[in-house]
Formats: C-alpha cells, sequence, structure tokens
C-alpha cells in the first residue's frame, strides 16, 4: 500500500509561498456529499496536500480524510457509503512544517452535545499558548491542530453555555490569530472569521441550501449566487432557506492578507468586494507606470503570472506574447532529491518559445517572489533562448519579513529581497533590471487602505501582537 | 487507492467468536521496531483488522496505525522512518461493531508530561458511562475506543500528581471491566492488569531488554525467556534492565477468562501457569469420559480443534485421523454478500478426506460452537462424503451468555446452545449425537477454582456488576 | 489493488481530439533511463492512457509498461532495478477504441537476431489487412497493435536478409499509413518515418549520446540540441557519436499532418521547420483577416487557443485578455458516467472571469472544434457571466471528414461542422456569429503547399488509398 | 503503485521445493467466471506466483492476468466485466526462476481460427530446442512461456489442418517433456496430457457443464462429481453437455510424478487412482516398518507431515503429538533479505508446544527433504525447547537428481541427500538419527510399478531423453 503522505509537494517552482487551506461547509434539503466534492476541487489551489469532508447523517457524523487530493481521497468504500444533508469540507497544506496523516481535517469529536467537527483555514498566533495552558488543565491532544484546540474549547463552553452563539463568541474571543472557520455542533452548522478578516470566507446561496467556503467560484462552478462575504469578527450559521448573522467581535480596522488576491486565490474569485483577476491586471498596471522599460515583449511566467502581464502590456504599450510553455504533466509529481536535482525541475516545467524570445528586450513578470530561485533560473533561460536582454517585473512589493498568518513563510533569510536593493536582486538574478510594484501601488490597485490590510510580509508590522514583532499602528517592538 | 477497511474480516467460520486484541510494549538498549513488528506478528490471530506501532524516538512519539494486518501496515516510508528503544504496539479486532480507520491503536497523545501511547485490550463495562461523565465536563472524545478514556483520565491524572504509578493506580481505581494496558508516558513504558485478570498479560526478557506482551509466545519468537504473568491489578514499569512491580487494586478472587485457553491464545502459549495446548488436550481427555461414543474415528475440525480431537482420541482409544482438508487461502479474503453465499463459504474452505471417512462412524471434535451455523454444514459434508454415523463433540462447556468484557458474542439468540438440549443441538445440526464438556470438567482440566475463572458465557454469573445480569457469588440479580 | 486502467480517460473537453502517442528512443555513452523518462514527460501530452519503457542492459531487453502517466509507471522496483545505455520509450492514447494493458508498448519480442523492441506512432491503414494476411500464415498476434505488426514482419525479414536496413526496407515498403517508430534490434536503435512524413520524428544530440523523439522540445528539456527532422521515408540509426541516415523509400510530395501544429504538438517544438507557437499566431492572424468583428475584447479557451486568441487580438486591435479560468485539479480525474453529467464537467473544469466578460462583445477562441459540445456550454457560460455578444473564431478550418492516420475521429457524424454553414454553427451552439480559418489561410499560415500536407479531416481527399474514400490528387472516388 | 511482483515469495521454508502450476477449464450452460475463481482458489497451492483467466464471451477472449493470488488479481473493475460461458485458468509458480509479468498464464492470441487461449502445467524438456528452431523461421516470442510456443504452432497447424484434434495432435507429437493444458480455440475447450501423464488432470461434471482441472478436489468443491482422468497422451474436448476423447499418442508407460502424491497436491485430492491422504500415511506407515526408532512421541512437521507422521505413529505404536505450532500469519509476506534472515524465518514461523516436547524422545516427520535448511532449524529448536532425542522421519526416499518437468530443483549441490549417508545427514541437521522411506518403499505404498512412476529425482533416470542424463529403462548415458 502506497502511503500518500510520503509523496513530497511539487517544490520545484519554490519561489512562491506554499498555499494553505480552503474550507466549505454546506446546509441542504439535499445530499451534499458531490458538491462538496465539487466544492473542494474549485478550491484544491489552497492545499493540496490532504483531503477530508464530514457529514452528519442524521444519526452522527461520518468522515473520510487522509492525504491526498480530492480525486485521491474522496473516494472507494468509505465514502461511498456517505451521505447527508449537512457537512464540510476541507483541504490542506500544512503550514506547520510537518505533514501527518493525523492531522488531516475535518477534526471531528464526540461530545455531550452531539457530534461536531471543524475545518480551519489561518494559523493562530496563539496556539502555543492556548495548548500549553490547555495540557495544563490535563487535556490530552490526538492532534497538531488549531482546530483540535477551537473544538475542544467549544465543547467545554457548551457545557457550561447552551446557547452555541453565545460559547462560540467566547471561544473567539480566547483566539488571536487567522482563522477562518467551518464547523458543525450537531446538526448546525456554522462558518466565523476573525475580527480582522484576514482570511477570507464567504456566503452563496445554492439551488437546495446555503453555503459557506473560502472562496466565491465555489458558488459559480455549482450554479449557486455568492451573497456576500462574512464579516470580519462575524459567525454565520447556514440552513437550507437561509442564514442567520451574529456579531462575535469587532474590530476598529481589518487586515485582509494581501497575498489572497496576489497569490493565493483563484482569479475568478471575488475576496471583499474585488475580483482577484481584475487587481492583478491592476497591480500590472500599476508596475508598468511605477518601473517602465524599454523592451519588445511582456511575457508571464505562466501561470502565475499573467494577469500581472497582460496590465504591464496593456499600460506600458508593449507587445504581449506567451515566451514559456510549462508542462502540465510536472505538477505534484516530479520527487527531486536535492537542491542541484531541483534546479532542473525549472528546466523540466518550463522551456522557451523561441520566436517570441530570440533577439528581443523581454519583461517577464511574475506576481511574486519569494526566495527568487526559479526566476534565476528563468532568466538563465530565456538568455540561452537568445534573448537580448530581460527585465524581471513583479506584481507585488518585496516580501521581507514571516508570516504567522498561514502563509508558509518563516524565517527572514528565506527572502531574496530582505535587505537587498533592486540592482542586488538583479545582479543575484541574473536579471538586466528588476522592479516591484510598491506597497502604495499595491493599496491602490485594491484600494483599500493600509489600516484595513495585513501586508506584514512587506512592512514588518503586524496587525496583531507577535512576540519579537513591531505591531502595526504603534511604533513600538512588541 | 484501495482503503484497507472495506474489506470485511473472514466470517465464513462463523461458529467461532471473535478475537479481540492482542498488545506488546518493549523498553531496550536497541531499536525496538522489528522486534514490536514480529512480536505483533506472533499475536496476530488475536487481531486482524487493524495494526499499530508508537515508538518514542528521543524526542517525540512516532506511530503507524491503520486497517490492515501486520505486514500490510508496518510498511513504507512512515514506518521506514521510525526508531527508537521504546515502544508499544497493537493488534485489533474490533469488539464493538464498528470498524473505524480512526478508532485503530494505539492511540497518542500530547499532555502536559510529554507525549504518551495506550494499547489496549479488553471491554470496560463502564466505558459508556466514564464516557459521558467526562463529556459532561465538556471533554470532546476523537475515537470511540476505551483507550481515548483511560489516556485523557491519566492525563488528567498526572496533572495533579507527579507521580505516574499514584496517577496510573487513580485511574485503574476508576476502571470497571476487562483491560490489559500497556502505555507510554514521555520515555516511560507500562504495562497493566485489571484486578480480575480477566485478559492475559506477562512480561518477557529479551536479549537487549523487557518486553511485555499478551502472549508468552512472543518471547519464545524473539528467542528471550518468559518471566512471569503480570498480576491481576498489577502495575509493571518495564526499563531495559529489569521491571518494577506496582499493586494497584487488590481483588479476592481472580477472574481469568477461561475462553483464552479454549479458543483465543495460541496452543504453544502459557496463559497464568496453563499451557494452552496442554488444556485443550485435557479438554478433550476429560471430553471423552464425559461425553464416550463407538465410533471408528476421531478427526478434528481443523485447525482449531486438533488439540480437543487428539486428547479425545487418545483417551477414547478410537484412532485419530485427519478428515476435513482446510484451504489456506480462503482465509480473510472470500467476501461473501449474504448467508446463502455464506453458508457456501464452508465448503470453499473444507473439503472432506475421503478415505479417513467413507462407511465409517465418526467423531468430529471442535474447540467451541457459538451459532453453530458451520458445524451443520460440516456435517453435512461428512454425511455426503459417506460418513455412516456423525458424531459431535465440543471441547468447552455450552456458550448460554453474553460477553462483556472483550468477546464478540453480544447477545443471547445469537448462541445455538441457549435453551436447547444435547438432542435438539444435534437435531438442529443434523448430528447422531452432540456432547459438550462439562463446566466442572473444565475447571478440571484448567486446574483452576470457579472462584478463580470469568465463566460467565457459560453460566450467566459475572464477576463484575453488569446491568441486568447476576453477579458471581451473588445469588441475586443486579 | 487499483488497475489504473480503469480510469477512464479525461473527456470533458469533448471538442478536441485525442492525443494519439508520444515516442523517444536514445543511444548514450551515460544511463538513458533517466533522460526517457524526462522525454516522456515532456510529450505526455501526446498520451496521457500508457506509457512504457524497454532498456537494453548488454544482456537483455527489460521492460515496464502499463495504464498510467509517466511518474505512475516509471516507479518502483521494476524500473528500479532496470539500467542501460540504449533504450526506447513511449506515451500513448489508443486510437482504436479499446484501452488494453496488453496493448501498451514499446513491444518487446525475442527473436533469432537478439531481443526487439518498437514503439510506434500513428495508425496503419492496411493494419488489419496485413494482420489477417500473416494470420493466414498462421501467425498468432497476443497484441492488438500495429506495432506487432511491424516487429513480427521485421523479425522475418531478418531472418532472411543479415543488413537489419535492407529488412526494415522492405518492412516499410508493405506498410501504408502513417507511422514514426523507434526500435531496437539487439543492440542496434532505429528510428524511421513514414514516406509521407504524416507524423512527426526528429533527430537531436544530446549531451552523451544521440536521440531521437516525437517532438524537438525533447531536447531542449534535456540540455541538448535540436539536430533535425527524420525525412519522410527515411531509417536513422543511431550511436553514442553520431547518426546514419538511409532512404527507405521516397514519395514526390509529402503529407505532413496539419493537426500537429494547430493542435497536437507543443507549442515550442519545432516541426518540419516551424515552430508550432508562431504557427498559432499566424493562424489566429490570419483568422481575424479572413473572419473579422467588431467587439470588446478577444479571450482564449484556455490553454488550447492562447496563441490564436493573441495573433487574432494583435492582427484585430481588439484587446487581449483571460476571460475563463480553468481549474488544473480536474485533469484526468473527474469520472461522469453520463453525457448530462459530463456538461457539468465543463463547468468545473472553466469559470468565467467576469471583468473581463460583463456587458463585453466577446470574442472566444480555440484552436479546433470536432463535436462542438464544450463550444457550446462556454458560449453558453459567457452569457451567463454577462456578455452581450459571443462570437467564436476557430484557428483552423472545418473538420468534416474522419483521420485514418492515428487521430481518433473516426466517424463524419461526429463533427458539428459537417454539412453545417458558419450560421447554422452560430445557432447551434448558440453564438452571435462563428468564424473558421479557410484552408488557403491554414496553407498560408504554415508556408506549405497543398501537395505537402495531410489536410484530408478538412478536405475529405487522403493522402493514401483508403476504401471508400478519394484519394488526393485524383478526383475520382477509391 | 505497488508492483505485485516485486514481492518475493514465501521461502521460510525452503527445505521444500515450490509448486509449481494449476490450470483449469469449464464448458457451460452458465457464466463460468465465479467457478473458475473458486477452483483455481481450490489449486492455488500449485501455484501462489501469478493467477490468470480468459474468457470467450461470444465474441472474443477477455483476460485478466498478472502477479498475485487468487483473491488479488480476479478482482476490480476488469474482471467485473468479464463473463461467458467458456473459460480457462491458470495459477502459476514460475520454474524457470524468472517471474515476470509477461509471463502470466493464460496466454491468449488472435488467429485465423478466431481468438485462442492456453495455460500450461510442466516444463517442456525441448522448449528451448523448439524456441530457436522457430525463431530461426522469423518467429518472434513475446514471452518466455512454452505456452506462447505451443499457441503459435497450434496456430499455424490450424491453418493447413482445418480438424483441430488433427492439429492438437500433430503439436503434441512435437513436443517433449511434460505438460498439462487447457486451451480454448475459438469456442471449444480442450484438455491434454503429456504422453507419459507426468503432470495430472481430470475430468469433473458440474451443475451446468464439464471441467477440466489440475486435481479432484476442484469437483468437490463446486459440488460436482469426478468423472475420471485425462489418460496420458489423451486429448478431451468438453461441452456443457458432455466430452470427447481423442487419443493423440500412446506410450508403452506411464511416468506420473510421485511428488504430486508426495507432496504437491491436496491430500483431499484423488490422482490417478490414488488419494493423496491415503497414500501419504502409507508412506508414513511404511516408514515406520522400514525406519524404525524407540521413542516416546511422534511429530509433524506442520502442515506438510501431518499424514506421514500420523502413519508412521500409527504403525509403531509411538503416541502422536502435535509438537510444532504454526503461525498462519507469516505466509507469503516475511521479506527477508539474507541467509541469516532467513533463518530466522523459520523461527517465526514455527514455535516449539513444549509440554508435547520436554524431556521427550521426539520422532518429527516431513513429507520430503531438498535442501535441508528448515528441518535443521527445526531440530535445533526442539533440543532447545528440552527434547531429550531429536530423531527425523521423511516419507518420501532422499532426492538427489534434478527435475526437468516442472519442479524448481535444478542442480544437484542443492540437496542435502546427494552423496551422503542417512548417518551424515543426521550430523549435519543435529538430529539422533534420520530415516527416509525407501524407493521400493514408496513404490507399495502408491502401488504403481516402477514403470508407471517418474522417480526422477530419486534415481537420476529419466523417463524421457534429457541431454546429459540417464534415460529410464535404458542403461547408458543420453
Amino acid at each position: 500500500m502506497i502511503v500518500p503522505m510520503a509523496v513530497p509537494m511539487d517544490d520545484t517552482m519554490g519561489d512562491s509561498p506554499k498555499h494553505f487551506c480552503g474550507i466549505v461547509a454546506m446546509s441542504s434539503n439535499a445530499d451534499v456529499k458531490y458538491d462538496i466534492k465539487k466544492a473542494l476541487r474549485v478550491i484544491q489551489h489552497r492545499g493540496q496536500e490532504a483531503t477530508g469532508i464530514a457529514i452528519h447523517d442524521g444519526n452522527s457524523i461520518k468522515y473520510v480524510r487522509r492525504m491526498g487530493l480530492v480525486h485521491e481521497v474522496l473516494i472507494g468504500p468509505e465514502y461511498d457509503a456517505m451521505g447527508g444533508n449537512i457537512g464540510i469540507g476541507h483541504v490542506r497544506y500544512s503550514t506547520t512544517g510537518t505533514s501527518c496523516a493525523q492531522d488531516c481535517q475535518p477534526i471531528v469529536v464526540t461530545t455531550n452535545v452531539g457530534d461536531a467537527a471543524i475545518g480551519h483555514n489561518g494559523d493562530l498566533v496563539n496556539a502555543a499558548k492556548l495548548r500549553t495552558k490547555l495540557q495544563n488543565y490535563g487535556w490530552a491532544f490526538l492532534t497538531n491542530t488549531d482546530s483540535e484546540i477551537i473544538i475542544r474549547m467549544l465543547a467545554t463552553e457548551l457545557t457550561q453555555n447552551s446557547d452555541p452563539i453565545k460559547a462560540i463568541r467566547t471561544v473567539m474571543r480566547n483566539l488571536d490569530g487567522a482563522y477562518a472557520l467551518v464547523f458543525m455542533v450537531g446538526k448546525r452548522v456554522f462558518g466565523a472569521r476573525d475580527p480582522l478578516g484576514l482570511r477570507p470566507l464567504c456566503i452563496g446561496k445554492l439551488e437546495n441550501g446555503y453555503s459557506i467556503a473560502s472562496e466565491s467560484a465555489v458558488f459559480d462552478i455549482l450554479q449557486g449566487d455568492f451573497v456576500r462575504d462574512v464579516a470580519p469578527g462575524e459567525i454565520v450559521e447556514i440552513t437550507p432557506s437561509g442564514f442567520t448573522s451574529h456579531q462575535a467581535t469587532t474590530h476598529p480596522h481589518t487586515a485582509h492578507c494581501m497575498f489572497e488576491w496576489v497569490y493565493f486565490a483563484r482569479p475568478d474569485s471575488i475576496i471583499d468586494g474585488r475580483e482577484v483577476y481584475d487587481v492583478r491586471k491592476k497591480l500590472g498596471q500599476t508596475l508598468a507606470r511605477e518601473q517602465p522599460v524599454i523592451a519588445d515583449v511582456v511575457i508571464p511566467v505562466p501561470d502565475s503570472g499573467r494577469a500581472n502581464a497582460l496590465g504591464y502590456a496593456q499600460e506600458s504599450g508593449i507587445m504581449y506574447e506567451e515566451g514559456l510553455m510549462k508542462n502540465r504533466y510536472v505538477e505534484r509529481t516530479f520527487i527531486l532529491p536535492d537542491q542541484s536535482k531541483r534546479e532542473e525541475g525549472v528546466s523540466l516545467k518550463l522551456n522557451p518559445i523561441r520566436s517570441t524570445i530570440v533577439d528581443k528586450r523581454v519583461v517577464v513578470v511574475d506576481d511574486s517572489i519569494v526566495r527568487g530561485t526559479t526566476l534565476r533560473k528563468i532568466v538563465q533561460m530565456l538568455r540561452h533562448a537568445g534573448a537580448k536582454e530581460v527585465h524581471v517585473r513583479i506584481g507585488c512589493p518585496p516580501i521581507i519579513a514571516p508570516c504567522y498568518y498561514g502563509v508558509d513563510m518563516k524565517t527572514r533569510d528565506y527572502f531574496i529581497a530582505a535587505g537587498r536593493t533592486f540592482d542586488e536582486i538583479a545582479e543575484l538574478i541574473g536579471a538586466d533590471s528588476v522592479g516591484y510594484t510598491s506597497v502604495k501601488g499595491l493599496r491602490d490597485s485594491l484600494d483599500l487602505s493600509e489600516q484595513d490590510l495585513c501586508m506584514a510580509c512587506l512592512t514588518a508590522e503586524y496587525p496583531t501582537c507577535v512576540p519579537g514583532e513591531r505591531m502595526r499602528f504603534q511604533k513600538t517592538l512588541i
């Protein structure tokens, strides 16, 4: 038997941060199994390591979860035997570095108020502290997930408090950090979003019921309608016929993660009122104004840089072309044992299209850059294919600080932009020039104020209290 | 991907109760991984549904557990990556009727005293009561196992009580029913046995350390030495160089499950001072004296009835022969959808050897009989093959009452012997006569007094308080 | 064990003809195993149903082949144990409708001149006739492949003729139809191409040897150099240090399959002197001139229509945008039992990007159209997303006739364009207008004369004699 | 994906020769799929490496075959989709040393007389010669099996000769060696047996048709009736309503392989008129007379020596006991990398039952002995468990010469008995004495004359012409 968790995730495009998690919940008059499966496929880009589904069949919650993609996990006799009108689903990329089968979600428990299940997207900043505190009460944890912490706290709270809304509210007030949650308690289905709105969550109406999901594209594909985003700090309960809203906590500002628009979310999703594709194209247009260059052709790093590159081309008037061919069959499968091998990985994944490169001054555009190893290889590849000049343009400002809210960028020495000028970066990756969109340009493209965005990885100012880091709007180090 | 849990266990020999669980623990100066694997293969007969191993590698406990036989589970990259000097292992047949992947053992948790892991053989009589009580404190359970109840109680107790022996003792005093346990708390390894000694557990010395296991055959095969049984109510801690003993609770009598000798344990194991093969042969001898018959040949139901049949033949002077051929390749694999198909299963599994049957008066001997469906089929098969007479002899007294201590015999209408005379049973299965060893004959063969045996399934008198059942030594219904 | 062949291929984009096969051969001073694996990944788009590799290890030919993608098949102990300096590889999509494990290639045989192996891309028009003729000699076939026919004929020929070039030449003169071949006879490695050059084949120089492959992108990714195409009717033998050429047959004209450039080959490959991306962009430009429309935005059907759409946009001056998001995780995995379900498949695979669609007059461009079912769905989807007008433009002339040379388009009633005007097609798929590139436009974009192209599926005039069809350059039906 | 062929067969009981093959054919008014599957399970002991089934569904022959046990191979969508009224099946242990997936049987071919399929048990002595001769005609072989040689010859013969019986007869006259065959040509089903009757084959009547199988136990378990053995040199054609017989060749003597009774066949099968169990018990009785010993207890090596041991005990009057416990869960699963590890394998597989060993003079009986490694280990184990004396008795005469007819005993230095006296063998394996049944004793127990038995491995006189070996009844070396 092959243990799926032994398959390393695709790391050949090492410049990009890892996706983290996607969640979905449904309450319906019809069986939700297939719709949850479809929904998870729509948000599979948010997590390709593990998949899980939990469905209340009227008597109890059944679940299937393990390492693997949606179509690898939601298959077989266990899955076939499931069914029911309410359920939740989860796709996951572990942000903690350990990939263990037991940490697959949803987490399902039995409690004195019935079975309960939870799926979580985000990172609690105070997870370790909570865990230690609760272990000191004698609690034992079967998983390493934040979800187990939350569902245990909720179960305890529900013991004292028969109103689940009140219980959820109390639990949320103890959580610090990024969390978008879907959960079932008995036969009731909820979603909740942290008070800063760090991670996205939205409500949709389906043919036979209501749904909550990480991204609005889910509702498109299920031929339903996007209703609205879950508000920061809001608890939403869905039923087959509607939803109710309960504000758990309020906060003067939000801190939407800018990286959702820049990199994580699907181009066709609308996050907090802004279509991702549109934002990315505007970022490319802004970039063209801020970092112009005289060139013959603009090409994207496929598929990530396409909207940025189109925006850049439209604004600059330079011709847009496809200059790099992406091999669809390398995804997630090419196991490379060491770094030298890994660099080969890029050449297996991308190949230049010579007619658009030879003797041209090329602007190559990507959405973001973390470590820079892939881009170095791409620059080499373009030069080798005959490019006269290679200019790198990046649709996101330089990433220089770690993320504590669910993105797998944890250590400062990981970032190519940390402590380097654009020229130094250009030299390092062998480009004729490098340019990034500015922080101001990012804000403008998003049409959101600095106060409502989390840009901690760009500015090193954090929207919550993180030991050793400076807090946003406070000018002293915590 | 094949989900192993979808493979129904072999139920073609439906006359026999299901095996339940086997456990092993080791503390050694060398890596214990392969020895635990070997040990689990030796006790695989105690549980063929799921396998698990948990090893403390010096930093934390790693584990592999899932549905499948030892050689199907302890394989692959996860298992290969394990290693350490202390560990526990578990093979399981679920006695609760549900076969869920999440209930595989060992259960592993993180606590404020480090990682902990537990493996359990037996059934707690008060599991439901404990679970409800603890859920009312707000506890949430991730599994349906008694093990999770025990390890959570232990973790809580350890918070208040820095002496683990005291903590274990406190927990044991709250448990009611059958339990043989192995567990690790941090880097310490323990075994414990319920005060009645219902389930077996013994201590062995290996080349590089000490071990605790369900059966003594483990130590033979690891080329170690059997030291002694764990005493009822005893806690044993093993180290690479020895073991320490702590009495948790005492009880005026024991209640060793007679079914271990009669059916469950390997013939080559020694349980509480009695070799299983020797006991079974004596049961056959006793049976020959108590239930004599004039016949030409004694044959066993292979492989279960072989020692009984030999004893019967030796005592009676009737010739011993092999009269039924067992197909080794039917084990655990022939999936039969309904009862009519299931009856075919017997004929695929067993086939008469004509030369020993034709025109003979045949005594066919088995170790025990629960539902009787297989024996009916065997009697038919022997008659069809030419037997002149078929006499059934059973090495165990009639089973008439359910077991609450870990054997999968739960409902009274399941038992062929309940409320029937020997003649009625003979008629039902088509035999010329049927005879069982008596309860007294069983006690004598075991050389144990009634006060030290659990024979509840034979006498309907239970060694612990079970609601709705009569308690042993008390003549009133509880 | 799951049999991979049970997994239906992705058919949710049913408008497109199926890929057929890709082949590669290598002769090197180093082990060729990993390079053949890499090469097969590069040409995986040519066949995703089965993969095989055969390597001569100095003593004999070892092989691994079965249903599955390259990374699913070239893995495990058998593959790990292989190794040698010469070898061939194959990826396959069956063009015969049956997907059987035994038809995986390479076919490997033992003969009186040593082991031999062959991989084939194309369809022999006279396969059935040859097979019947040879069966009438008493030959028995173990597979349904053309490859077995060819290798058996070659083995027989080699018995009479010690010069393999002469033997190959004799065999080729008996073959009629499309074939690009790689094969090993003993330790010698050959490639051969049918006299019309229907299927592509080219020669490359690698670091340690020479290679023959279906597409030139293979050599880019192995960091080698493209040398030249194998000529129609040519036999090429490669060695670690070079290659020799032998003309087997000549033909006054060629008949390069136009569909290689239009649809099959990778954009970054160069086929018979023309870069695929460049041809596709020119087709888009020609299309813009031939089938202009007043519109606001040009969008591709991703990924297939991207180069056509870019060419159309550049020539027409209409803005190019991405208007459809493709879900990468639907590939090859969504098993749809019936047509109604299958149509859902499109919506799971594609989703509109609203900002580029709403209130726009949209030109949607794809590379080719066979049945039209997907495009109908796309047009609906665009209208539903708010497009004011939807104009369909196709970079390839209407497909109206079956292919007998390796493309899975066998029956006339399968083609939406057969017997319909552009307006009728537009009505059928719900578009405001439909336009195709003309046959002349195709020839011009390719810069190849009609005499050197196979355009039988567009013109119903075939470059070889096919019973019941009209032959090219002859005005009477055969 | 795990490749099943990578799993080494169980070799921990290395003393025993490997099983070879089992075959079955059916022609019925009902679907034969499940009955062939059942039949193959009944003869699984004849080959555990690979399984195959081929069924004619009215149009063509479909098949499933690959490495694995019956229940591992005859499962899944391919198998589920099969069905038809005639078919053949095969289980295989390769006797050629190579275990290749392509050599799984039945071999299925297309010919000018329709599809054909064949399954073979035995070894052709002239296989290499035939193969070379046919390759010199230009034939190419896709497999290494004798079956492919036979079916190709048959296909060629059928081209010239419209009467299949004549064609089969011609082919059989070209075959030299051991062969029991089942085959389909179009919709006709045949069985055939070599003129010496080396390998067993018998005819049975089932509820809805007729069957041919390697062993008669098949018919018992399918609740049919054994009709008779296929005669040496006979061709049998079965239909749903009967069978016809055609003598292909005749031979003055037969040469039934004595090893079928001694070791290979099931105890409940009747081979050429003699029940296997009965023969084995008589061998034990003969052994007791020929090789008496004063002892306290007779124990079998389980399960192989049980009938011999019973016969020995009954004849000698020494008490019969079970003294070695066999672990059922070690079968076919314990992968041992080297010899030292392999020897551990024995102890994991067998464990002494002390009560029957301690302080006893033990006679341990097995059916045959090839290399002696396991018996050495068993003797040690018995002494270590407290046996006072250990006497080894073997139910078969000493094996001293290789087999060329399908048993995997190929080299002389492999045999412990070659060139050694009983005392030398006893010393080598550490026993107090060793005794074998004599060749005369074997003949008497079988009640067959030397002229009708193949005892080449005991006498080094071969029933067919084998280069370098002496032929039976001729006193000169060939």
